[in-house]
């Protein structure tokens, strides 16, 4: 998606070789017209899939997966993040490693929001080493819902997130991947 | 707003004498028609206020900041919560205490993102006790950026919080204010 990665090269700040901060307009501050593109760009991709629900995780993956519903006219959830778990049944729940955090969380959803019925697309901001994204597919795979497909905004191509989850079979439509970056050289797209 | 009105009548599940949960549509699950009509009425509410920035805090009010940032075209920012700071100089924070979690956080927005040309509106899905909308007051106080009002889904009207910013003489409009519940007898709205 040319627009995405215009303003990456933009306004996207390079740190090392492996984090760009794009906090500008992406998931600290939103740039409401990039959004408004993301969700159409994910319709665009994803129309004909008949799909019943958008789900993403809190916090950075709220707004893309909001305007994601809004093309789709279908509902959203998000998937909470909490250490530990009421485990009284009435949630699906898997453990995620974070990198950037350093340390485990639940992602958490509550079970009458996801049914076999549901065919879900899930989206989020970043995708990396895939471990949040393989947190939400174990969710829905508990449910009996139908993975229609993953939609990211900005893939880190040089980690192994993306290559395992297309591996798995599932559809992932990346809006910018990243194959290698360095704060002398920039960004390289693939 | 009637919508919202109806809809916590129909969908919301009273907890005792002081909690309502509209995780069906608002905060957990969001009903992208209702968050659509949200949006609208804040902005038929706020529209000739010259706002230039929505301002909300993570995780459940991103939706709704979403979707009334899309109404006046103008950027979201969400405050991230965290229990330590990262005092580097390069953000605002505010100290908030969490009734429902027993504990305190901070509230952060990094100083570039907010500044004194700003004209600023709030929105959050709840306002109880007032203490995260004040800690996004402060926080705004600090960047010189002028507070243009405070627009909240579901104010609970026998809790402190809207008292409290009205009397600071913001400009507090909420959707829905309830001004007692029980699960004997239901919501009563003022």
């Amino acid at each position: 998606m040319d627009l995405l990665k215009a303003r990456i090269m933009q306004d996207g700040r390079v740190i090392g070789n492996n984090i760009v901060k794009v906090d500008a307009f992406l998931n600290h501050q939103i740039d409401i017209n990039l959004m408004q593109a993301i969700g159409e760009s994910f319709y665009n991709y994803f129309k004909d899939k008949q799909i019943t629900k958008i789900l993403t995780v809190e916090a950075s993956g709220i707004a893309i997966a909001t305007m994601t519903a809004l093309h789709f006219k279908v509902p959203m959830v998000f998937a909470k993040k909490a250490q530990s778990v009421n485990l009284d049944g009435a949630v699906y729940t898997s453990k995620v490693y974070s990198f950037t955090k350093k340390k485990s969380y639940d992602v958490i959803v509550e079970k009458k929001f996801l049914n076999g019925d549901d065919r879900i697309l899930i989206v989020d901001d970043f995708l990396a080493e895939g471990n949040a994204c393989l947190g939400l597919i174990d969710i829905i795979e508990q449910s009996k819902a139908q993975i229609v497909g993953v939609g990211i905004a900005i893939e880190k191509g040089f980690q192994k997130g993306g290559a395992e989850i297309r591996k798995m079979g599932y559809d992932l439509h990346s809006l910018a991947i990243v194959d290698a970056m360095s704060e002398k050289d920039g960004i390289r797209f693939r």
